[in-house]
Parts: structure tokens; sequence; C-alpha cells
């Protein structure tokens, strides 16, 4: 599946080499259907070219205004007037999941609330649609000035920090957020109306969304159910929206134009040749083994009871989908013609500035905050312990220190306009799974250990005397931050109440952040700042060689990509773009992950085989993408992307017109279940009634 | 720990890129402490320039016929005129679980024979010593002539089983192999004075052995006690040998001479840089990947109970040990300088032979069967499932169609010359543990589908319409091969009596062995044939560009390196060559892996604290040599060779002199241990007897 931000800690660990680098450049001239363009710069010329046709203002303003970010990490549409919304499965199971129990398992037996006061509220999870969008440049540029290092980074985030504050007065309903675009070229601060309260409506069994498990996930064809429907809801009432998607259950016609919307996570297609080197030889390699191992350990401790099966779930699909993205990263960089392709791009740009002195050498700037990048980055990256209990306490030990002081002083997950959510998120209820939790934090510590060597001052800090078996367990086993109203009581505790807390977690925490925050500032000395002035020469670069119709790398926040159904060549042979229903019967084995869910098949008879079930575009999308409606040239919405093909993992780097697939889950195989399979009336009247 | 052949189902998937290449050509002049010298032609010349000094023909032929090969895959030696050897505690540890029970568990409390009749025998071991190398190269080529392909693999193999057979006319007491050196520059046969009976006289605690466990594997400074002693028997008595090395249990004088005399079993410091691609693009990301998620599962598993964990343990072990040297090799060429260094040395050689005819273009050959082999190559590795009892069965097949044919027309591992040790490996009874076939045969069949895709049709063939996680159940539970009874049944009744089993295991290795055969075939013709002649027109380059003076890459057989006792700078900072037993208990850290070892602990008092404990050489050495007598230049042993450092990695491809160093435990280590903490009054006499 498109990889979801949701799995932020993890990410955060994963993507250290990635994530933090601020995309900062211009792709060369986009090619073909290539492209996650920005809603106020749509390609409407290029696209009318090609397609003969292109939408206008008034389309591209309505469906914007349809589309939801869920901050969980996943994209989705508002679908009814009544605030209903469509997404992928694979964005609310960690709802399903947190709402489970061993008495009632959402996740494996799929949810349908009969009425409005069934819907139940997802822990954590946020609602938000882009209500504006302001070039902020002017005022950010002029902040930065000549700084260079770190002063560069603290005088941006500062001046983000204040920009933020100032543009969302009403914290309970807004949410502002300032972008960095082209690497520093652009920033522009989006301000989002948000909704709190989100509640799940409506999810199919995990073995018909998820049919052919790990082995399908990031291949096609596919036969996979990944639909599901929750409700944005404001002081317990179901919201009245301005704007919304019709829902059109129709087969995909091959050839139409499809257009996605969403909010691709992150792409690294404008890194230079050091960058990709970096990923190639040092972090992927790191995360794939490291990785695997906690692939492996989860795997054996879910098979010991079908209790842990259960609550080890998502975190499993989580892990195995993260990595198989990883690891199709890692054989695009090991693909010599691909990376020649990367190679060969950043060469004919060189050439087209050459000697363009207000320009200079920029690579050469991103070559030397990569060098000093790797010295550091084993212990940045390492001295981060997993697990959501760690998690917990390093967020409240962090937000502690930064709420003390002014707003614009602040690390940026701790600013004013970011603290609503982070709250949110801290005291939320949710289920805690003590073994996961040690298996999680044992796995981290001993890759550390590994990593940096049993010596290593960083390993001693980690880990003091004690063993990651031990440690782990004692912290884990000691805590009490699983209990929301525990966390609640440091939260607004304040510096005091965590200076005064002897609870293990919340100790460990306090002795990791003063480490934790010197190799922040080294990060940001020696590497993001240089990378953010570099970034923005390189931005200049690319306008100068290209001209302004260029899109930048992705950031989480809403884009729109044109393309079409369309199948591909997969070693000579055609791959057709749409999937029946039917096709699900004749591919079922018996045997996981091939088994029929339950529900298909003791609806069998009543299933129309023809219907589409899932297909394929050439748009271009990536993690975070999913859930995005799939919407045709009336602006219906016809079907919610949840996956790529195999190929599409190398997006990540570049698009490949050719063979890069976008996969989707067909509307007409969501009335299906709808109807058929999982009988949910009262939401097939709302959908019908638009 | 210097990885041992013994994982050899393990290690055939893992090297599937590595071992099956012939190493093929020779290095360019050897620096400083390099080479792996055969005895036939040690650089005397050399070394005396360098250490003004160098041992004579006889000093070399008493060394020589001390050396044992261990055919679990390590080094040794004879330390008395009664058989007693010298080796590793890890080259003895499998040995020791397969003796232990939940009763008796040998590898967590070691191990003393107080008599000869206690000595208990360790089931698939076989002690070797070399007694002549022949030169055979003439008849091997003459095979070949100018054949191509399949055609020459066969021609070749034929002829080698031909010489082995004729060679060795007595299979009860000798071992004839021929050895393909330089690439098939050279065949020699080496032949060998065998002992099938070896026991187990010594072993420490494993804690006391592994003290640091994996942190500290390839690392340095060490305090691990990695000794142990066998004894060879035949009709039931103590080997009488003709010749032993001397004991000498005092302190390692830095910069004094030493000599590692063993069994490097492969480099691939020949590789053209087409095969070093395939390395890091292909085969490596692989193996790290999926050895990391077995790594994980097993730990796991271990964690369930006391008697999984001590079931296990020699498992984990060897996966983690395997694992440590592959991500070496994994970064060492993702270094760019370590592949520039590599690149050049084939530019250098490709400009110095420049033109001459009868050499030609290797590379090219070379570089066109590895783009062939990239995609025989996923197949070939995946439809080999792991495991003991899986492994049985597909020997017992494979036996069964082989021995029926020609001895000369067989594969190479089942001819008249490989049978008898065969036959004991898969004959000896030891303890089969069906939890942990069961997890490796679902992991091998898991990463299958993975990497094949789930449509494939070898997936296909591997799995039917069962999951991996079934057909592992069905078949661990359902075999009788973990009884030797049946293994003996099926092995002497042949064809007949495998194709009448229902054995369900046998009846899965009689399903997959055609395909098997298949690709082997396919690696033949493409890979290995179109290698074996270009390897030898390799060859002919390096010799002709520097002369003679070369040593071939590591066959896992019996090579001699000299160097001295020498640390390193580290980050500037000094490494001293020699640590004392007292650092042991500096370095106690009261947890695992850093816990010391219940004897050490009860002994404190005793043991004298200044004993060397572990020292480093710059002998350069390879997995293999673990177990390899450390010899002065008096020829007397004074430690055995069990570890490199972590710079020993990228020895695989290259030495580098300043910063690459043997691990090796000292004899006076070991007399401590003797006399003061697991007390042998008996051994002492006898080791000082000589």
């Amino acid at each position: 599946m498109l990889s979801s931000p949701a799995l932020s800690r993890l990410r955060q660990a994963m993507m250290a080499g990635a994530m933090l680098a601020t995309p900062f450049a211009l792709a060369a001239p986009a090619q073909a259907d290539e492209g996650m363009w920005t809603f106020d710069a749509f390609p409407a010329a290029k696209m009318k070219q090609d397609y003969g046709w292109a939408p206008d203002q008034a389309w591209l303003d309505r469906v914007r205004a349809s589309a939801v970010r869920l901050t969980g990490g996943c994209s989705a549409s508002f679908v009814s007037a009544e605030g209903l919304i469509l997404t992928n499965h694979h964005c609310v199971v960690e709802c399903a999941q947190n709402l489970s129990s061993d008495k009632e398992d959402l996740v494996a037996n799929g949810f349908t609330a009969a009425r409005r006061e069934d819907e139940r509220k997802c822990p954590g999870q946020q609602a938000e649609v882009v209500t504006a969008i302001t070039d902020v440049t002017g005022a950010v540029k002029g902040a930065i000035g000549s700084l260079a290092g770190e002063a560069l980074v603290k005088a941006r985030d500062a001046k983000i920090a204040e920009i933020e504050k100032a543009g969302c007065k009403d914290l309970a309903t807004t949410r502002c957020q300032v972008v960095t675009l082209f690497g520093g070229g652009q920033y522009k601060l989006y301000t989002y109306r948000k909704y709190s309260d989100v509640r799940l409506v409506w999810a199919p069994e995990f073995q018909a969304a998820f049919f052919g498990g790990d082995p399908d996930n990031f291949n096609y064809p596919r036969y996979a159910l990944d639909a599901a429907f929750l409700r944005a809801y404001e002081n317990g009432k179901p919201v009245k929206v301005a704007a919304h998607l019709k829902w059109s259950p129709r087969a995909p016609q091959p050839g139409e134009a499809t257009f996605v919307v969403g909010n691709p996570g992150s792409t690294q297609r404008l890194f230079t040749m050091s960058q990709i080197a970096f990923q190639r030889e040092v972090s992927l390699p790191i995360t794939n083994t490291v990785l695997s191992e906690l692939r492996g350990r989860l795997i054996t401790a879910m098979e010991q009871s079908p209790q842990r099966k259960r609550e080890g779930g998502d975190s499993l699909f989580g892990f195995e989908n993260a990595l198989k993205v990883y690891i199709g990263r890692q054989k695009a960089l090991n693909d010599p013609a691909f990376v020649k392709m990367l190679a060969d791009n950043e060469a004919t740009l060189k050439a087209k500035v050459a000697g363009n002195a207000a320009i200079g050498d920029p690579w050469s700037q991103v070559s030397e905050a990569v060098a000093a990048y790797r010295n550091i980055y084993p212990a940045y990256r390492l001295t981060q312990p997993m697990g959501d209990l760690y998690g917990y306490a390093e967020t409240l030990v962090k937000a502690a220190i930064e709420k003390a002081k002014p707003n614009g002083e602040r690390l940026p997950g701790y600013t004013d306009s970011a603290l609503p959510l982070l709250e949110k998120q801290v005291l939320d209820a949710k289920p805690i799974y003590p073994w996961l939790e040690q298996l999680e934090m044992e796995w981290s510590l001993s890759k550390a250990r590994e990593y940096l060597g049993a010596d290593d001052p960083d390993t001693r800090l980690l880990l003091g005397k004690e063993s990651p078996e031990d440690l782990s367990a004692r912290l884990v086993t000691g805590t009490k931050l699983g209990d929301p109203a525990v966390r609640k009581a440091l939260w607004e505790g304040g510096a005091a109440a965590i200076a005064a807390s002897t609870d293990p977690m919340i100790v460990y925490a306090r002795s990791l952040e003063p480490r934790q925050r010197e190799l922040q500032k080294a990060v940001d000395s020696q590497y993001q700042g240089p990378l953010a002035a570099a970034g923005a020469k390189l931005a200049d670069a690319r306008f100068a060689a290209y001209g302004a119709t260029l899109y930048p790398d992705a950031t989480f926040t809403l884009r729109i990509s044109y393309g079409k159904v369309a199948g591909w060549k997969e070693r000579g042979a055609d791959v057709a773009p749409v999937t029946t229903m039917g096709g699900a019967f004749d591919r079922a084995t018996g045997a996981q992950p091939f088994l029929l869910a339950k529900q298909f098949t003791d609806h069998a008879a009543q299933i129309d085989k023809a219907t589409p079930f899932d297909f394929v575009t050439t748009n271009d999308i990536i993690g975070g993408n999913s859930g995005s409606p799939v919407v045709d040239k009336n602006g219906a919405v016809i079907g919610a992307a949840f996956d790529g093909n195999i190929h599409s993992l190398g997006g990540n780097y570049g698009y490949q017109g050719d063979v890069n697939r976008t996969v989707v889950v067909s509307t007409a195989a969501v009335q299906q279940a709808l109807e058929k399979i999982y009988p949910a009336p009262a939401l097939v009247r709302e959908l019908a009634s638009n």
C-alpha cells in the first residue's frame, strides 16, 4: 500500500535520510502524465494538448474543496453533504484495531454502523480541508537573509512559527501550516478547516480489504476491497460540508481521463546525486536490514497466540508495507540504468546553468552537507528508541521544555500551531500492548548497539549497564504512561511535573533528551542549514533552465495528478487495466493470504461477478495518496487510490510513465459491497442522494 | 567469528552468487603481509626481506603435517602425539549442542572429559590432514580442450571425478579432492588422511567462549575463550599422529612474527567488476534482508522457553555471524573509495595485457555470464527450501539418482570420492528440533514467494495451493526423516526406495528435483562454463602482468599466512594488540552478553589477571580459518585464530594491511583455563609432555 505517515515514529527513523531533507528543487520538465501538481499551478495547457480537454478553475475549486487530508497520513474526500468521507480500509485499520478487543474484532470482521449513533470515534484521527493558500515566500526569505547553518534554520523556523500563529486565531477549528516548496524556492501558508472528531462508519473484513496480503501488495492485478467510510463530526453532530464529490459507482473506461486528488507524502526526485548515493550506500541498507529483523521478530511473536495475532496485525502490516517500499527503492537505486537517468538529468541541468554566477555550485554545497551528515547520521538515527510508550515519554519531556519557551524559539513540532494536534495524539485513549511495546523497544535498542558498537558513548547512554532485553522489560513493565490520565497530568503539569516524575519511561526519556537535542543541533547546523541554502539555488537553477511549469517534490500537502485508465506491458505481455469481482473467486486458493473473506464466500451467489473490482491508471502518486479520490472529467468519484504497482516504487526518485501505475478500488465494487456483501442501506441511500 | 562452512545449506543459498563462482585468477602482487599462500609456493624471499627471517622447507613440512581440516568448516591442529586437536569453541559448539539435552547442557556449562573414555563422539565431524599435493592441471585442461558452456563443466567434472577415484583407493582412511586454483589456471589433487571418529575432549562455557556475544563479534579488544579440544580416534583408539605442534602457553610479543596455518574458505579478491556489481546490486541486498528476517524470527522464538533458547542457540549464532559478514561486505562494496581501489586494480591489469591476443577480453565474457546469471539467479537461489529435514530429503533423492550413474556423469557432490563424507553426514544421529525446522522452512518458502512473486511458476511449484506456514507444518510434522534408521533405509534402498516412499518430505523433495536440476544446468551452461573459460584467460593475464609470485583466492584448502603481532589505529587512537584476562572482569556489566561466565566468577580469586587473553596480528585470513593454529618462528603454537576485526570483513575483496587484523585466543589463556577455571589436569599433562 501507499505507505502512510501514520507510522510516524518508525518513519522518523527510517526516513532520517530522506524526510528530513527538505525537498528543494524542481524536476526537469514533466513528461507524459508525470507530476504531482499544486492546485495553484495546474498545467491545464499541457493537459489540453495531450487529452483535448482540461478542467477549468471552477472544476478545480470544487474538487479542492472536497478533498480531505487525514492526519494519520492518508488522503480522502467528502462524498456526501453530511460529512461522509471515503478513504482506504488501510487508512482506518489502525482505528478499527484501537476500537477492537478480544471480544469484538472490527479488523477481522469489519464494521457497519447501522445508525449514526453507532458510528465510533477514531482515537488520534483528524480530518482537514484546505481553505486557503497564501504565498509567504517574501517574509520567510526575508527572515533568512544571508544567514547560514543553524542560524538559518532558527530564523526560518521562528518566522514560520510566527506566520502560522498569526494565520490561525481559532485553533479549535483551523490549522495553519507553512509548507516549504522547491526547497526554499517558495514558502506557502496552507490554512485548513479541521475536524478533530472523526468516526468510523463502515469497513469491510480485513481479508477482503487486503486479499492477497503482503505478496500482492504493490502488485497488480489485484482484488482488494481497500475502501472504508468515516464521518466528520463537530459538537457531536455530523458536519454539513460546503462541497463534496458526486458518488459514481460506474465502470472505469480504458483510456478515460482520471484525476487523483490527495496528499503525496514525500518524494526525492530532486535529490542531487550525492543525496542519492547516501540513500543507496548508507540509509537504505540499514533500513532494510533492521526493518527485516523487526518483521521477523513480530511474525514469530504473533504466531504465539490468536490474541497477539490480532494485536500485532496493524503493526505488521505497517512494517511490511514500509519494507516493501524501501526494498523497491533500494532496487531502483541498484539499477545502473535508472541511476544513469538520474545522473544524466543532473548533468543536463548543470550544463544549462553553467557560468550563471548567481547560482554558483549548489551541488558541491549539498555534497559537503551530505558528507557531514554521514558522520552524524548513525547516532542521530539510532538514539531514538521505538515504541508508543517511549514515544509518549519523549513527547511529554520535550513538550514540557518547549512550551516554556517563546513560540518562535521552539522546535518545529512544538509551536503553538502544532500543539493542538500533538496534544490530541498524546492524550487520546488507545490500547497499548505491552508485549509489542517491549518487542519494538528491545529491537530498536539492540540495533542501536549493533550499529553504534557496544563501546560507543551513545550506546552507553541508551543502555547503561543493562541489556536491551532487560532495559525494555523494566521500562515497559514499570511505566504508567499507557493510562491517558497519567499522560494528561504530565502534559498539563509541564516542566515541574516532568522533573518530579519517577515514572521509569519519563526518567529514561529525560536522560536521552539533552543528547537528542545536541544531535538535532548538529544536523541543523551541518546538514539542514546548508541544504536549505543550496536548495534555494538549485530551485533557481531549475527555474532558469526549464521555466516555471514544474512541480515541487511531494510534501504531504494537496496535489492533483492527471492521467488515464491504462494497463502496461509486463515482460512483453499486456496487463489489463480492470479486474472483476469474479477474479477474486478465481484467485482464491483457500490458504492465507489468498483465502476469500467469509462474507465473500457467504454471499458468492449474490455478488455480480462482472462488477469491476480494481483498476490501474497512469496517475503519478506516492505514499500519502492512499485514499485519494479518483475523479473523472465530470468531477465524480469513480474510485479510491490505494496502491501503486511494483514499478511505482522507483517513483520516489523518478516517474516512469510506461510502467508506473496507480492502483484503485472502484466505486462500483464498493457499491456492490454496500448492497450485497456488507449491507449498509442507509449508506447506499446517502451516497445516492447526492 | 570467522564464518564456517558448517552452515552449509544456509551458505549454499546465501553464497549462490559467490561460492559457486570458482575463484579464478591471481591478485595483483601481494602487499605487506597480504596473502593466503599455498604450501608449495610460500614467498620465503619476500618474507625474509620484510622480516629478516623465513621458514625453511623442514619447518613448512612439519607445520603442514600438523595442520588439521575439520569438515564442519573449520581449521585446527594436532597438539599432542595422541591425536589431541586444538580448535575454536565455536567450531565445536554444534557438536556440544548435538550432544546436549534438556538434562545436560554441554554448551552452557562446558565439558571436560576427565578420562579418555569420557570423550564423546561428534556427529558428522571428520578431521583431515593433507598428505600429498599433486599437479593435475594438464589432465584436466586436456579434458576441457576447447569445450564451452555446459559441455566444459561436464568434461571437467568427469575428469575430476576420475582423478579423485584413482587417487584414493582406501576410502575409509583417505580422501581425494581436486581443487581448482586460479580459476582453472591450475588443478591440484589434494590427498588427505582422514579420521571419521572425532570426539569432544574439553570445552569451556559458551558464555566464556563468546563473552561479548554478537556485539563484540568481529570487534576488538576481545575477552573470549574461544578454544576447545577434540581428539581423533581410529578403531576406537586415539590416533598416534606423525606430527604435531609444540604447545607454548607464553605471552605473544608485540612485533613478533606469526604464521596462521589453516583453510580459508572463500575469497572474491579476483572478481571482475561485473561480479562485484552483481554482489553489490543483487545478491548482498537480498541476503541481508532475508537473513535479518530469519534472525528476528529466531530471536523471538527462542524467547518463548528456556528449551528453545538452548535448542536454537547454535543456529542463531550461525545466522548472526553470517549476517555480520555479509553486512560488512555490503558496507565495503558501498564504500566508493574501496570500490575504486578494486576498479583501479582491474584497469591496471587490463592496460598491462592490452593487445595480448592470446588473452583477449575475458572481462567481457565474464560480464556476459553475469548478465545471464542475473536472470537465473532468483529462481536458482530460492527453489532451495531450508531446514535439516528438507536437506536430508533433497540429498537422499539426489543421491538415489546420482548413485545409479557412472562416476564421471554424476553431480560433483555425489561422486565416489565425495560419497563417504556425504553418507556420514546424512546418517549420523543428531537431534532435530521440529519448531526450528518449521521456522526455517516457513521462512525460506515465504521469502521465495516474496522475491519470485505469488504468480511465478516456481512459487507455484514450491507451494501449490498451500501457504508457507501450512506447507512447512505439514511436512515437518509428517516426515520421519529425523530418525537415522529411516534415512539409512532410504540411503541404502536407492531409487526404488525413494520412488516408493510416501514420506511427505521425500515426496516434496522429489517434486522439486527436476526443476532444481534444470536450473543447475542453466547455471552451468550460461554462467559456470563461461566463467571457467574466462577464468583461465584472466589467470593468464595476471601471470603475464605480475609473474608467478601470486596467491590464489581461498578454496577451503590448506594455506599459510605470515604476519606479526600488532594493533592498529582506530580513528586516530592506538588499539593495543594484547588483552588480559583481568580485562574481562573490567568489561563485565552483569547483563548479557557482557555477563561473566559462572566459572570465571567462581574462580576470580585464582585467575592470574595479567595473563594474556586475546591478541591481534596482521595475518591475512578469512572464514574457514577459524581454529587455525597461530604459530611462532619456532613452530610452536601460541594461539588459535578465531575472528577478524571489523575491517577484516572487506577482506573478502581485498586486504587492507593498515587495519585488517586477525583475532587470536592465546595459549596462555587456555592454559590458565585448564589449570584454574575448568580444571583438566590430564590435559595439562598431555600438553606439557610434548
